[in-house]
Parts: structure tokens; C-alpha cells; sequence
């Protein structure tokens, strides 16, 4: 989750970022007791993610100046309307626009695009969740977005979950265990109140995943005609996670073979911005 | 530029977002002497950014990682080429992994569409810039990946180049200057050592935009043959910017006019991240 | 777990905290060159833990000071065994001391009294685990010290497990839903790779918390001959960590009922520390 | 002393370390609108502690939560009396919960373990102290307790008042100095305005250090004979702190020989939380 | 600029750096009521600056204290004249005072020292600059100084503007190229938006130089006579400043020259402190 | 004192502040296998200071840098004498000569100041010793250059010693105490290990002081014979500090009337920096 004092510290950093030195434009050409109102406005529909974030960029410039939301997070919009009002000392105002409008392009870019994976997918019973592929820095307010749009969130990170790869268990099957007995050892150290995931390739491998005790088994890089197969077999013994080469034309297909969960990457890794602009009105104060 | 202080601060940073409390599966699945060797592969062609950055994420992971980089920043590379080779502890490299690659991935997308425009337009004298629609908290890496793409930078912030739209012009106008007025004034204000630039969105403001002395004009979403006409106009006087809806199908058209610089949004806030991938060979130490 | 980076960031701001403008004692009354030797004893028995803390310590205070640590984190020691070694100059050793030790002392404390908890319950299946009553901002090393003395740990915050009692329950209650609706409501929104648990005072509870489709079920201040049937009746199906008023007299006791886990706050909260000396050895240099 | 900056830096820092990423189970559980009211009260008798940062704990959280403090630091109080009372969002209450009362339940045993220190030695001139033994990070919160608790502070640092032991004189008596030389010498050497306390094992050692011109002398491990006859000896010529295996059996016999400051490391190192709790009532909003 | 973000920072850093752990002396003599009033006045005649960071300084210390500021920021102010009142706890206002005052007395040092080269000048076309030899951490409070004493600011840091020396340009010319074709090589690798300055020493270094293209030329100390001949030679095309052994004896003669700027280190770099004063009135409360 | 630690937090926040995004001109002009050496020469003579500062300043910037310091910090030095020489990757020594002057030149003008000082008194008892009056952020830098210069530190900040002056005791007076008594009811709130000095502004007020039992007594603004009469009417029973007005012409004359300690502002508040020069030879690599 994204919690207040998180966006507090990153906005702050991404205001000192911008300006380190002030604004020396507005300074230049606007007086001191200028004041603006500017509405934030959609160029394209999409799905609104990042309000707080967006207020937070003017509230950390200038305590004067006011941000009332007009939608939630998660809200889809037809562009041209509406989204935020803004109002207050018009240098300040145009100091914060970029950094507020940086955020907030990038978050309902995320929200929209997740949006568009969930409606596919709506008439069955996957989840589509995020992945580690976010942005360093950004990860909270990236997996914020993808709950807006619909979606839901994988581990927040390597500490709160195992997901074990064929790399994590090559050790352990070079050392002669089998999967199962590999498996089992591993469960030995893992603390009792975390999940443990296994990533399988193959059909063959899901039985012995299986028999060592896992939560979650993400089958990856698997055809549909296996992955049906896989879930038929798992019968609910697992929760089921399908993983890798996701695409908008694919998860469909994918989702109707009675998969629980269906990570995608791109979501995070390469949504494009949402072209949302600020439409000012100065006036000399 | 990209320091090596601002690379080891934001790699911390990533570091920690990503297991505050280390990597559960490694710790489970992975005997603490493991030792693995692995290549930074590419999955599709593509300009290579960010190995600083790369290693630095398996350095600060853990000292104990060698990473030898095998391209340098800015190199066109075939995917399935190796492009870095690391070796060490086992359970460091597969925690140090994502963060690597999540740097890597973002740079090297953003090299790769940079050199698309560049190469549209190698045989003019138009530059390919960024702008300030960057990631927030990453703007260093960002810019770093144009210039490996063969771009170049815009202004750092808004403390370091004065750039006037008509938000700012509007109180100076309202109050009964004319254009050319209101840049002089400001121009009186702004550090001597400080370039002024103005965006005009019509061919008739520039002249008065030009007789208030500036130092570059930017023509905003200036048809082909007014930005044409806008060249052959300025004559010299000053650096001329294209800025404004340029893709890499209009930009070729755009270069063509003979405008000195084509800035570009998409190029760090649209770019998706290139595929490149981690083959890793673990051993049991 | 504590990694290298949290000890350094830790051990810094510790070392400022005892001496912000460095040790006026030592600069009055020792000659820049005079040098010292060191040996980290134990005044009575215990398990040993800190020892990267420890030596961290002397070496973030002066890079010239050598330490070598002579049993490892987790080892059984008698008093007056040398447990490290330390040399270098001497200023910087007497600087680092007492930081040294507080670390030490406390993480040894916390790994004794774990181990005397866990010699309690050796011959059962129960893990003794820790929980969030810990010192703010030495969750790690705390957590380090309790898998030293041969516990586990719980999870890491309440960002990495679900964790309900009836607090959490008592709004979806109110709202006329039963507990198992409550839990599987619940479980609906929280990500997929994370475990749930949930809190019960009494018997009659456990079924219904079991239809709602918990991971670990935690049963609290309950009677040995309750956890006994409970056990009996839960049969592998969650997860049973037993909690609440647990001592060095009744753990094991609770142990032999047949529970997977038990929780000790005390563990952490009320470890004394360990009394450690270190014998220094000075010459003029 | 305890200032509000150094509170909301460590308690900010404590919220991160227990929910980074928020508190999922109170996401899951609770309704966003529902609001809860709680009492803090005792499970047992003792000295309250850490009233302000209670308080911080869930104003950082929330600001919307209201904190109203019943007793001052400093009070005893007798168990199920209530201490404070909280008001406000109950997610954010649960989620503060946990830190507030790992601060308080510390605090608050420090101060009620001084208070007994203390009770024994009231009728007495000598203050009971803490010592540099504290917990790293939280001295200035230990030694608030302390005076919660009626006792009283040494020095803050290494680097605000000297204190030599025989480790610091070794290397000027090598060097064929006696011990009043050697005070003497370093005296010059420390700031005007910085008392010098030196600590002596042996009654023999006692003139010559006071020759050398002290301001306090520690005697360390003294029997309660040779304790009453050096405060005999030294006859008001420099302030008599006692110290070393100080217990709740021993501190009153010591007390009563006439030393000026018996100074407790337990106070700080080896003190067990105290048991408060929150009693919470949860409504629908 | 001097942002209300960068005051918070430093003015924080300095009250932690002034009262780690509180102040003792307010502590130990006033009653926690007890209340004051305070003026701030000169002792001296001068240029006022600060009055922000001074409220700051009293604000961050307890924010139950108000400061109302009576003169602005650049005023000139006769020595005993009010320039900013105080009230609240009498405690916090003494533990602020010594921070607040070596702030305001530094920058008010360096304005008045300013207003007295700008004075000097006033009739000519010369600006008075600063330069980079700033006191390290305080150049934005410096820089705001310069500026309330009527000053300029040069560029931010060696991040906005280039700046070419002897030193930079030699291995160019060690391989061969002419001054003029060094400058067009490194023209072409600095950003567009970003201003190009080049020092040279002799006259016969001028014409080379602009050949080459800049925006600024730096004439270091030359003698009046070459100033005014390279004024009149360099005839606007560029901006021409005047740097190197700038004093209050000589800035009259060089800006009558008629150069552009005028560079001075010593405004930041030597400036003594004004001296203001606290005149405090405390009451019991 | 002044720890590396705080060497290389400082130095690091002054680069940064000084080269945010790199340094652009060295960037431009010089190639990145260029190398260079330096000198640090004085341009007048002083007492130099600062040496593992500037040292620092090269070694954060490019660890490749070498740098060998000629005198130690302390030294005497003719002006054009080298005190330190440099060499490494021209490029990053360009970056980084400007904060490694800014420091230096701060440093070594207290020292030298504080020198002259010094030997107007070298005659007498008087400690020459600083306030704190001191450039925020950098106290313990200015507080080593006095010790360079042959100086002695005051207390390090307010929490470390008590000072009281006039508004201190104002309360305390108001409700009927004596002086004597005020002093004695803080004495009793004092930690035992911390001084307490009081200020007297007149010779009346003296007895009342030491009898209320002070470790220091500060004359403030007494003429010399008050300074006289007053030292020999303490006759050791405290330590005398003369304060207030203290210059250059004055101090000799103060310190022969046998004051213990004289404090002088002027030594950081008013130094200016002392003329050092980087001398460069760079070659093309």
C-alpha cells in the first residue's frame, strides 16, 4: 500500500529533483502575488490512478495552495473532463505542474493499462497481479496504480515471500535431494507465517512441487492446452499462478483455462504515459 | 550527468525497496558457500545503457560480486549477445538480480528508441533532446540513456535554464506590456550566466519573441511548413526548438526543416523497457 | 535477516549517538600512536550473537582497527572464553568500546534466554518464534539474535502476513456477517502469496475459522488441555501457533501439547543483556 | 533530554521499520470509515513513561487520530488504571498500536525500575544515575525514563564530560609519569568547561588522583567499608560516584555510606518491558 | 533560490547541531511556564536579510512560538531599530536564539557587505555577482543574501553553466586545435539550453575566443585600461564580465569601464558577521 | 573534534551542492583520460588547516585521485609554499577544486586569526577559546581549525555544559531567590558530570555566584581593572573567563590581568578566508 509518508518523502525528492535551486522562470516573469486556478484534464480516457500523489506535489511546494479532487482513484474517465481543480499563488503552481503531472501521467498509465488486462479477463476467476519489474523508487506507487485499475498485488518484495526458480533449487538437486525432498528442506527454514511459491517449466515437475508443500505454483512459459491440463490436475491442492509472455492478445485465453492468477510485467515495466495536461488561468493577483 | 554518488544512492535505495529484510528464498533454497557465474543477455537488439548501474547493484548487494562489463554504455548490440559477465556468492547475485535488471532494462529502452529518432534524422543538424517528463527520482539515469542513444540533454531542472510559456507571459501582458516588453523585463531579472528560452505557438509572435532577445525559440506543434517558414525567419538569431507531438513517423519531416533541436516527451516517459535477461550457472561452492 | 548494509546504517548512528564530537577522554589522555589489544570474554555463559555488529563497530570507527571473530553467531560459550580478538590503535578502540558491547550484549542476551526456550522444547515439533514486541529499529538484529539461539522468526511487519484478532473481525461482526464469511471476505483482498492467520480465545472458535480457509491459526492464552484438543481437532489442516503468557516454566509444557509454533514476546522485550567485557591491553605505540 | 524533533525522527523510523508497506491486515478487515476508541491502561503497577511518544506514535500514523493523555510522565499508577485514551480511524489505530506500546511498555519498565532504585535510597543523599549502557539508537528516550523514574543522568556522550579509567592512564604511567601528572596533563588538554571525573579501584589511589584535580572520582567495585572510608577521605573535595554491581539488594547500603551518585547499568540494559495494553472498541463508522 | 524545503533542512541539521540533547541551562533554571518576549535589533547599521530563516530557527525549535517580521528582506536598517518580534515559552525561545542569530547576522553581514559594492556602482551598467566561494552547505542562503543586498547571482553550481579556464582548454590546444576551434568542439557537446562563459587573461585572447561562440567572456584581472579597450572591442557580442581582485577601492573604477558584471568572491566568501542582537524579556508564566 | 565520519558527510553534501548533475565544463572540454597534478600553494602567508578536508573533497569525488599532504594541519606556512599536492583524472580535479578551497581556505583563515590571537597572549595563562558563534553545519570544522591555530573549544553545544546568563536567573529572581540560591536549585537539576558556568556583568554580583557554587565564572564586558580586581577577589575558586569585546588590539591587555580563558566570538564568525590557490599542470592523458 501506499501509505502517506511514503508519498511525502518521494514527492519531496522529486521536488528537490525539478528545482533545486527554485524555479527561475516564474520568478523571472510572474510577480509574487499572482494567483492561477488550473484544472487537471484527460487528452484521452483512462483510468485516474495517483490523486493524492498529484495533490501532494502542490501541498509540498506551497502549504497555500488548494487541490480538491474531483475523482477517486480507480475512476474511469472520458478525456477532457475534469479530474482535479487547482488554486493559489501562480508561481508555485507552475513550479509543482510538471513533477505533479510526472506522477500522475505514469500511475493512470499503469491504472489503464491494467484496466484493459482485468476486462479481458473479467468473466473468470484469474486475478491479474503485478510483478517485481517496477520502477526503483517507485514500486509502492506503481502497485497503488495496479490495484486502480483493477488489478492486485503479487510479494511486495523478496523478504515477504519465497518464490523458488530452478536456480534456487540447483543446489539442492545437484546435492542428490529430489524436488519434493528439496522442497521440504527449504520449508524447514522458511518462517511459518510466509507462502511459499514454486515456479515450474514442465508438467512433469507438478506433482513432485506438489508433494514437497507449497501454497502457490506458477506454472511459466506454459501452452494453454498445459495450462488447463495443469489446473485440472492441481485440483485446488495450490493456488495456481500463470506467468510469462502475457500479452493483451493473450490473456484471454490464458485466463479461461481456470488459472487463480496471471502476473504480468508489462504492467510495470511498459505502460506508456497517460497524456493528462493542466490547464492554467493566471491572473495578476 | 550521472555521478557515481548518485548511482550508489539510488541503487541503495532500489536495493532496499526490494528486500529491506533480505531474500527469503535464497536464504531457504541456497547454501550460503554457492557460488554462480551469469551473462547479461540481450532478448532482442538494442542499445546497450546503464552498466555502471548494473554493477553497482550486485556490488552493493554484495563486495564479494565481480562483474566485468563487456559492452560500453551507448554500444548497438544483436540480442543473445553477452553483455556483462558476473560471478560470486550464489545467494547475492540472485537477490541482487531484479534490481539489476529492472535499471538495465529502463536505460537500455530508453538507448534503444533514442537511437531510433537519432537515426531518423542523422543527416540533418537537428539534435534529439529530452525533457523534463521524466521518472521521478531517476531523471540522471534517464538522461544518461539519451545521451548513450545518441541524444542530448535539455535543461537539468527549472533551476538552470529560464523556459517562458505563455503562463508565464500572461500577467506581464495583462498588465499592458507587449511581448517583447516582458522578456526584456525578465531578462533583467535572470542570472547573466542563464540562457532565456520562449515557446511561441504562432509563426507572428516570433519576431517579438526575438526582438526581446532570447536565446532559443520554441515552436510548439508548428506545422511542417510553418516550421519551415519559422527557420528561414529566425535566420540564425537564435537556437530554434521543434517541440510538440514528434513520433518517430513525423520526426524525419520535422529534422528535415532545419530546426537546430527536436525535443521529445516519449523518448523517457513512454519508452518500454527492453528485454534483456540474467542466464545464470550455480555450483555448490 | 541483517544485512550488511542495515548493520552499517545502524552501527553509524549509534557511533554518533556516543560520540558526536568524537571521545574527549581518550584525546586527553592517549598519544595518537599509542596502539592496543583486545579480547572480547564472556563474565558468565551463553550463546554468542552480534559478531559482524561487533566488529563493525571498531571498524566504523577507525578502518585501521583488525577484529577476528573466534566463534561464529550461535555458538554455545563458557565464561572467560576470548569470543573475538580486536587490535589497532588504541584511541579508536576505547572510542568504539562501549557500542561494541552494547550491541553484543543484547543480541547475546536475546540468543541465551532463546536457547534456554528452545532446550525446553527440543524434544517436541513446536518452534519457538519471536514476535513484533521488539526495539524499535533493532527489529533485524533482534530477530538475528532469536535464530542464533536456535529460534525462528515471525513474520517481519505487518506488511508481509495477515494477522487478525478480533478487533479486525469486529466490524464485518457487527455488520451481520459470521466469521467464516468475514475471513473468506477478507482473504479475497489480500495478495495471493501471503499468509493469513487469525486469533482465537476459545475452543468453539476453530471451526469456523477453518471454514474460512486460514494458513496458521493461532490460539491464545488457551489451557494445555485445550491446545491439546485443539490440536487434535485443527489436524493439520492450518498451521498452530500457540501464544500467550508463555514462560520458561510453562513452554514446555505447551510444546508437548502437539503445537507447530510458539510465539514468546519476551523473547525480545525483557532479554537482560549479557554480561561481555572486553580486556584491553594498551602500549605507548 | 528528550526533544519533540528526536521523537518524531525515531518514532517515524519505528512505523516504517513495522508496516513499509502498510498494514495489510487492517486493509483487509477493516472498513476504511470505521472508527475505534482505546484506553491505555496497566496490567500491572508501575511509572508511566513515554506519554509524547505514545502519542507520536499514532499522530504520525494519522493525524486524524486524537490522543489524550490522563497521567503525566513521571506518575505511578496502579494496574487496569487508565493512562491515555485514543480516538479516531481504527485502521490507523491498530496499525500504531504495536509501536506505540513497544516504546511505552520500555519506557515505562525503565522508569518503575529506577523507582524502586530510587525508593531504596531516598532517605539518603545519593542520586541514582544511568550509565552509557542504552540501547543504541533510543538513549535520549532511556534517559527520560530514567528521570521518570527519579533518577537522574550522567554524562550524554564520549564527547561532553571525561571519564578516565586505568586503560587511559596506562601509556602516561609507562611513559614514567605518576597518576597526578598524568591528570594533570590531560587536564590541560580538555576544554574549560568540561568536568573530568577519573575512576579508581583501590583506596591507595584516591590522594593522587584528587592531587591531580578531579572533579568527580568514581570508585568501582569498593566494599561498603572502603566506600565509607573514602567519602570519609575525600572529605567534599570532589563529587563520589559509586559504581559497579549495583543491585536492588545492594544500592541501599551503598547509598548509606555517604556517596554523592551510585550509577546503574541495569537501569537501561537489563530492565523488562512493563505490561500495558490497549483496550480497543471498534465501530462500523 | 532559497526554498522553504532548504530552510527546514539546514535550519534542522543546525538546531541538532546547537542541542543534541536539549538545553541544559533553559532546563536546570527556568520553570517549563514561564514565558518571554524578545526583539530582534541591530547593533549596527546595515542590510537586513534572513528574517525567514530566522522564524524558521524559532518555529522548528517549538511551534508555539511566533515571530512577526518588521522589516523585509533588503531593507536597510538604522542599528537599535526593531526588525522582528518574538513571544512564546521562554525555555524554546533561548534555546533558539544562538542559531537564529548566526544565521541572520551571516547573511546580513553579506548583504550589507553587497549593498556596499552595489552602491559603488549604482550609476554604471554593471551588475555585482557572487561567486562559487560560498560557504559549503549554505550556498542558497548566501546566494538569497547577495541578492537582498541588491547583488546577482552567477550560475547555481558546475552543473548550469559552463565555464571554461586556461586549465580546460589545454589538452585541446596540446593537440593542436586553435582557441577557436577548442570552444566550437566543446559548443557542440554541451546542452543547447545551457550558457557558455570563457575566461582569458590578455587582450589578444578575446577575438579567438568569440570566434569560438560564447555567451559570456570573463576578463580576469585585467587592468582598467585593457577593461575599458576590451569592452569596447567586444562591442555586445557577448556579455562581458570582470572578475579577479574585485574590492571596494577598485569596483568603482572597473565598473565604469563599462563591463557587464562584476564577479566578487569576497561577498560570501569574507563578509564579516552584522551584529543583531536578542533583547529578551522573561516572565514566570 | 572533528571525526572522518563527519569529514565525509559534510564534504559529500558540499560536492553535491556544488555538482548536482556533474560538472558540465570538464564534461565539454576535457577528454576522460586526461590527467592532471596540482599544487596547493598559499598566496599569503598563515596557519594551515583543513588538511584531510581537502583531501577528502578530491577522494569523494574520483577515489582514483591521490593526494599527500606536505604539512600537517597546525603548521605555519610562507605564502607560495606547497602544502599539499594532487593527481589523478583531471576531470574529476577540476570538480572538485572549488569545494576543497572553500574549505580549506575557511578553515585555515580561523586558524590563522586564532593564531594572532594566540600570540598576543602566549605571555599569560588565558586560554584563547571559540563560542558558539559558529557557521551552522560546520561547528565541528571551525572548532579543529581554533585547535589548529592554537586555540581551545568551549562546550560543543547547549547540551553539554550549562551556561547561565541574565535571563536565565530573571525567574528565578522575580520569585524572591538570591542569586546564591537560584544557582543552588539548578546545581541540583544538573547532571553531577556537567559544568555550570555563570555570567556576572558586574563586580558585585560575583561573590553571590561562588557562593551558589560554579565551575566557571564569565566576566562580561568588565574594563581591565574590574578584569583585575575581579581575579584576584576569585582567587582560584572558579575558573574566570573574560568575555565580550574581545579584538585583536584588546586581547593582550585582558589576558595580562590573569584571566583563565578568554572567548572571542570573532575567531569563526568574523574570520575571513585565507587566499590558497590550486596550481594545475594538466597533460592529455
Amino acid at each position: 500500500m501506499l501509505t502517506p509518508a511514503t508519498i511525502d518523502r518521494v514527492v519531496t525528492a522529486a521536488l528537490d529533483e525539478d528545482a533545486p535551486w527554485g524555479d527561475l522562470t516564474s520568478a523571472a516573469f510572474l510577480p509574487a502575488e499572482a494567483v492561477a486556478g488550473a484544472d487537471l484534464v484527460g487528452r484521452e480516457d483512462g483510468v485516474f490512478s495517483g490523486g493524492e500523489v498529484f495533490a501532494a506535489a502542490f501541498r509540498l511546494t506551497d502549504p497555500a495552495i488548494r487541490v480538491e479532487l474531483l475523482v477517486e482513484d480507480g475512476a474511469f474517465f472520458r478525456g477532457s473532463e475534469p479530474l482535479a481543480r487547482v488554486s493559489g499563488p501562480a508561481r508555485a503552481i507552475l513550479t509543482a505542474e510538471r513533477v505533479a503531472l510526472n506522477f500522475t501521467q505514469r500511475m493512470s498509465g499503469i491504472a489503464t493499462l491494467t484496466a484493459q488486462y482485468v476486462a479481458e479477463t473479467a468473466h473468470t476467476r484469474a486475478r491479474i497481479v503485478d510483478t517485481r519489474k517496477t520502477t526503483p523508487g517507485l514500486r509502492a506507487f506503481e502497485r497503488h496504480a495496479v490495484v486502480n485499475g483493477g488489478g492486485r498485488n503479487h510479494r511486495n518484495s523478496l523478504s515477504d515471500a519465497v518464490m523458488a526458480k530452478d536456480n534456487h533449487l540447483a543446489v539442492l538437486l545437484q546435492r542428490g535431494l529430489s524436488v519434493t525432498e528439496a522442497i521440504r528442506a527449504a520449508r524447514d527454514l522458511v518462517p511459518h507465517a510466509t507462502r511459499i511459491e514454486v515456479e515450474v517449466d514442465r508438467v512433469e515437475q507438478i506433482e513432485p512441487v506438489l508433494a514437497g508443500g507449497v501454497d502457490v505454483i506458477m506454472l511459466d512459459n506454459f501452452s494453454i492446452d498445459d495450462l488447463r491440463a495443469a489446473v485440472e490436475q492441481i485440483a485446488g491442492r495450490a493456488v495456481v499462478e500463470a506467468s510469462g509472455g502475457v500479452t493483451l492478445e493473450t490473456v484471454r485465453a490464458i485466463a479461461e483455462t481456470g488459472v487463480d492468477v496471471i502476473s504480468v510485467g508489462a504492467l510495470t515495466h511498459s505502460a506508456r504515459a497517460l497524456d493528462l495536461g493542466l490547464d492554467v488561468r493566471i491572473s495578476g493577483g
